[in-house]
């Protein structure tokens, strides 16, 4: 089986013209199959502002509600994913963009109404990996964005995160897959102030150590859950850290193992 | 060779969400290969208002700068484009979306500034098929948004009718290609305010002499000069109608011959 490397960006490359065309540069140079998914970054915020759509947060967390479902729509399957095919173009590199509606790729649930209604927020209940099986066998790149549908002709906001793991998980039935979390930080810090505190290595024993000891919480717990549901699920590597962990074999990251 | 069908669907469906629906549920029972074109229709005007972005015109002609074309590309290749997709899979046809970046499937060029600067307005230049071909023998369908790129990075508004001829003419190496334009009128017609007087073939001959009897004038002109340059240019089969003319056996429309 070939590896296919599935590589998830979030804001703070997508909201850095020159680090996420740099990074683009890099990720085209990638040899074999390929595949990026993109968060969204803060221009839907900007946008929701613009348009006046007001924010709705329960509990710190955002409500997708109708106007707020096509504001995210339209900056992620819109502004930054044809943004990002088009310099992946210009570097050579066959890109198609992607939500879960395209070739019927991830299909999503939306989330049941328990204490909070998230609105149009989908939890991922299956891959269809037959479009993406044929795109990736002929070297085409898909790139994904955070949105997937219901079947049913709804579109649904999704987790950046768990769409890569998802990807990744269903796709090892094809290839061997690893999974790159790039974010601002060099891996999983002992210290978050110190960027060269790098953990490198965690299993799920070490996990429960660093989550009792208070090293890992809060927003990076629901992260390296996801790690290990697919270090779990047959995905071959596991691994957060800097985009720099995908082109320089210098650079200290974190790899999850069993 | 197998016939496909490319068809191009304008502002007045896209505008209205129950014609819409169920267009694309005919759409999708449509047999064999098939291709369809969106225009933008009003929804790009309304967000360019609600972000106070200026409507800029030059002889009546729409200026798309670098902010426009971020409202196009959000309208066309985000919200449109997504949302038609997600009904197309919930009708069971799997389709695709694609702006001319995807598959880098529709090179351009920005359009050369004479007297006027367009802006980031892009005339369509190199068709490539081979992520297409791909595609539609694996019976997905593509659903294209009027979008494309210049190769170096720029995505580029594209006029949508330019799109669907440009794809009917290039894949015509590979399928016996059929182009159908739907608009809100029965065909061209005789007189513009009689929607039964459907002019049913128009050859150039005839063309000619629409044109200088003030028949065919305005408007319609480039739409028939996109239409004679396809047929000319190994497209099968031209037409001009409403959706029904697809669906329907006993709707009378225009059909365009050399």
């Amino acid at each position: 089986m070939k590896t296919l490397k599935i590589i998830k960006i979030g804001g703070n490359i997508i909201d850095d013209n020159e680090a996420l065309h740099s990074f683009l540069k890099e990720f085209a140079s990638i040899d074999g199959p390929k595949l990026l998914v993109h968060g969204g970054g803060k221009s839907a915020t900007k946008l929701a502002n613009q348009m006046k759509v007001e924010v709705k947060m329960i509990d710190g967390r955002r409500i997708t509600d109708a106007e707020t479902l096509d504001v995210i729509t339209m900056v992620y399957a819109g502004k930054i994913n044809k943004n990002i095919v088009a310099q992946l173009q210009a570097s050579n590199c066959n890109a198609i963009g992607f939500s879960g509606a395209d070739g019927n790729a991830i299909v999503s649930e939306k989330r049941p109404i328990k204490t909070i209604d998230y609105g149009f927020v989908g939890d991922v209940k299956k891959v269809n990996t037959n479009a993406l099986e044929i795109i990736l066998n002929n070297a085409i790149i898909p790139v994904f964005c955070a949105i997937t549908h219901d079947g049913n002709g709804q579109l649904l906001n999704t987790n950046a995160d768990t769409i890569a793991s998802a990807l990744a998980i269903d796709l090892s039935n094809i290839f061997n897959t690893e999974l790159y979390y790039c974010f601002e930080k060099n891996g999983v810090l002992v210290d978050v102030n110190n960027n060269d505190s790098v953990i490198e290595h965690i299993n799920s024993q070490t996990y429960q150590e660093l989550k009792s000891n208070g090293i890992i919480y809060e927003g990076m717990l629901p992260k390296i859950d996801n790690c290990f549901h697919a270090i779990t699920h047959n995905v071959n590597k596991v691994c957060i850290g800097k985009p720099e962990m995908l082109f320089n074999a210098k650079t200290k990251y974190t790899t999850i193992t069993k």
